[in-house]
């Protein structure tokens, strides 16, 4: 096969695996875990359910690339809307606020569905449990960077793995009802605190 | 039938009901939401399937009451505890530790279960909903009391909020893996943080 004809049929496979992904943490998001096998997803992401297990055998790869591919995506999207934000006053709650945004959205919502049912199955749970160490480290590192704090002042790792863990605590308080008010009031507060709280290195 | 033999079976029944309530919040924490059956928490607690469902006729009904009457007894742990504590130095980390360790525990564990279940299954969404406001009221009370805190200062309403949103993000972090190493680091740091941001009404 000459190069000419591999690459486009690389590109539409690629396409393939990214429309998958979206499909899952879509269906994830909105049905549940019970609710979401392969052929779901494929019938989703309207491919075929052989060429769905072609990119993924079983159902826990699909989910576990799935998150990681789709917080991957987020936190790029973070990165770049916090590179546009003007530095000072504000900063911190339009960056507490975009994060919460993130644990309320369908992403935080299809993660949530794979951990409970992960803590039930264990094949599931060895995935979901490696996913995890690498999306709470990368989430950590992107928001040190957007607050321009360093992990080396004594006390911010612990300040900043707080602020991720309230904001999990956000999407769950946020996952039967609209919690929009109340979860305003707290970002508003606790950027407030961390203003107080983190030393700043001053313009990153 | 007269009062003397009235009493003792109120007794025996109100302790059926106990045991029910016990047992339904350990299998949900154990063997999550599809495996908790009313039979299944009935078997637990060595009572006939009759007279489970004499106590509770749905699941939802079962469910709600447990998560309920379990948090109440939690409650009633923290503030029996807190109220132990001396003041100074010390105390906001013992209660947020405290905290942190319901949120942790087989209660939580239940309640996750059953929250991610009732998003996507209307009839018990209600049931959760109306408990998960109660219940939450109740936590946010005993917690403004045992940190000697008012609302009526402006900020501190949040502030006491973020925290309970803090102990349930480092509840579902906990859920798959032992994260007590980092929650111990956290719990320190954001008491410190505590202490600088509760504006503290001294000795209460």
């Amino acid at each position: 096969m000459t190069e000419a004809l591999k690459e486009p049929q690389q590109d539409r496979s690629r396409a393939t695996r990214q429309r998958l992904l979206e499909a899952a943490v879509e269906s994830l998001a909105e049905v549940g875990y019970a609710g979401t096998t392969v052929s779901v997803v494929a019938a989703r992401a309207g491919v075929s359910r052989g060429a769905a297990q072609h990119h993924f055998p079983t159902r826990a790869d699909l989910f576990a690339a799935a998150v990681e591919y789709m917080t991957e995506v987020r936190l790029a999207e973070i990165r770049a809307q916090a590179a546009a934000l003007p530095s000072g006053p504000g900063r911190t709650e339009a960056i507490v606020g975009m994060l919460a945004d993130v644990y309320t959205g369908p992403l935080f919502r299809a993660a949530l569905h794979l951990w409970v049912a992960a803590s039930t199955e264990e094949a599931l749970r060895k995935q979901i449990v490696r996913l995890e160490s690498h999306v709470g480290r990368q989430a950590h590192r992107a928001l040190l960077e957007v607050l321009e704090v360093s992990e080396r002042t004594p006390g911010v790792r612990e300040t900043v793995q707080g602020v991720l863990d309230m904001a999990r605590g956000l999407g769950l308080a946020d996952l039967l009802t609209d919690d929009s008010a109340r979860r305003r009031g707290i970002v508003r507060q606790w950027s407030h605190i961390l203003d107080q709280a983190l030393p700043r290195s001053g313009a990153a």
